[in-house]
């Protein structure tokens, strides 16, 4: 039989199968790890599933997402999975309108992984959760062997109040309106590609991973001349300016000149043959937003955590094609994204 | 340039990453397989989060849980992971007295995964969702190159109403209420270990995974009769007796004889040296119920489809410790499970 503190302290240098397996050592995991990172009286009350008292909110809609995240590596510049996998669920929530309030997390954790890492990152997810002012009040753990995983995927879902009367929609956009961007484009996807194969440039690329709550609930108080909200990751730029040409049935054309990009993802991606329109955000808005109040929208945007280098990008038209209009005054198609050039990004 | 038909062929033929890249591949995945298979309104509207209105419902708290799922091996006589995703979050909403509503489902997949397969396991998810009563209303897919995963993990995460008055919780037992088992332990454990392992018994054992939203339903009007609900998964009927002793500082002590076991199960655990209480259930709940009531609970989940081999097993007392009642009236120790005796069960 083995010495207690010598089991005590082989528990907590390496993740085994028993960290997954729901009795003891589980227990030691959740609560030296999850709990105290995470803590509040929910979470802490480790039933089977978060009871969600929602009377002193003013009923009305609720949003749910989920997203799980396999990025790699897990530690990047400007960010590490964690931070991703809080984000970028309070940011699919943030989406619709709604306030993002309680989030899920379930890891899937390679046997072997390393202790101090999962600390790591559950410090982060624990501060991006104060950031954007969620809770995380469920969660699980499963460890698979050797091979069977590459470190550690996180899946987080998420649930949001819909205040009364806001109604954003990929359905929403007409003719007219303006399209605007949070800031530069492609960030999260250089840094991620960067440090994943050894490459540098002059200026580090950092991902701009981040929770987008305040830039948000600014806008929302312009109302119903915020029409689309989208953030642009998989897929990036040009995947969501088709998913809203088709959501709503019009034409979208942008403008190359307008479309704010960092020097070193500008560099990177003509080196690489990267089409930064397809790049991944992780910390990005798209709005569709009223002409009337396009000046306005920009405004509050620029002046939000994050929305600093934030632009008028382009115009929705009833074309029913998706273009990019060159700096040499040319319009020429923008395809929708297709195939897979950088797995893993998120 | 590849002809079309033909790329729309290989497309179908096997995942692969561009399945996941957010792009049009994965777009055909979503609408060919998940969609299809999922269908309803609001999962259909494609955004990143579902508004769920609560407007029809009576307020009340929400219950909201998440659970991977990654069994090995996927398909396994009396299931297969769909359904055992979609049955283990149900279950543990119901496990808190909930209504269980919406889920989400997020995969991960192993690049090279059979489609065939990955559309079976998407159609017994929807009957499993038809079957409790829950619609399927946000999804995620991500793909992971070859030897990063195994095969395929799946993450739901579920909501579900409280209703008004029920308040189904760990800690609620005292001493004098009866424990209830609601039929057979330890099937899914064998049933999956032994495909794992290509053992063959005489009788076949099937896991036991299903949605009890009728059982628990017709239980829940037996009102604040009805104390503790747990289905003893992960760690078995040992851990949930242990969860239950520690929640509600209490002791319980359950008795040999009375514990329903198939006799291919007592067979595979003396055999194969495992201990029943640890073994994982998909299908059971246990419930401590007042003693007044304990008859009446009783006939109520054998009348319930999955229920008809429930038993009366044990009774809370105040010594603080879970103990076993022997068949030669000895009483003994029931130890919490520790470390991992059947990994990837679930």
């Amino acid at each position: 039989m083995q010495p207690i503190l010598s089991m005590e302290a082989d528990i907590l240098s390496i993740i085994k199968l028993t960290h997954g397996g729901g009795g003891r050592e589980s227990d030691i995991l959740i609560k030296d790890v999850f709990i105290k990172n995470f803590f509040n009286d929910i979470l802490n009350e480790m039933e089977d599933a978060a009871v969600l008292d929602l009377e002193i909110h003013n009923r009305g809609k609720l949003a749910f997402t989920t997203d799980s995240f396999i990025v790699k590596p897990i530690f990047f510049p400007g960010g590490d999975i964690g931070r991703l996998a809080v984000c970028g669920t309070v940011n699919d929530l943030l989406m619709r309108g709604a306030t993002p309030l309680y989030l899920s997390v379930s890891f899937i954790i390679e046997e072997g992984f390393d202790y101090n890492e999962l600390e790591k990152i559950s410090a982060s997810m624990a501060e991006a959760c104060r950031e954007a002012k969620v809770k995380i009040v469920a969660g699980d753990t499963k460890v698979v062997e050797k091979g069977a995983a590459d470190g550690i995927f996180i899946n987080t879902s998420g649930i949001g109040i819909i205040p009364e009367g806001v109604n954003i929609s990929i359905r929403n956009a007409k003719p007219g309106d303006v399209v605007i961007i949070s800031g530069t484009i492609g960030d999260h996807g250089i840094a991620v590609m960067t440090k994943r194969e050894g490459l540098e440039f002059q200026v580090p690329v950092n991902s701009d991973v981040a929770p987008l709550i305040d830039m948000v609930s600014n806008l929302l108080e312009l109302k119903e001349a915020i029409k689309v909200l989208r953030d642009p990751t998989r897929g990036g730029v040009a995947e969501v300016l088709h998913e809203i040409a088709l959501g709503s049935g019009v034409g979208i054309e942008i403008y190359e000149e307008c479309l704010p990009i960092n020097k070193s993802v500008a560099a990177a991606c003509s080196l690489l043959g990267f089409d930064c329109l397809e790049l991944a955000n992780e910390g990005k808005i798209m709005a569709v937003v009223s002409k009337e109040k396009a000046e306005q929208a920009l405004d509050i945007i620029k002046a939000s955590p994050y929305g600093e280098k934030a632009a008028i990008i382009g115009q929705v038209n009833d074309s029913g094609m998706v273009t990019i209009r060159t700096a040499f005054n040319v319009s020429r198609m923008i395809a929708r994204p297709t195939g897979e050039a950088l797995p893993r990004i998120c």
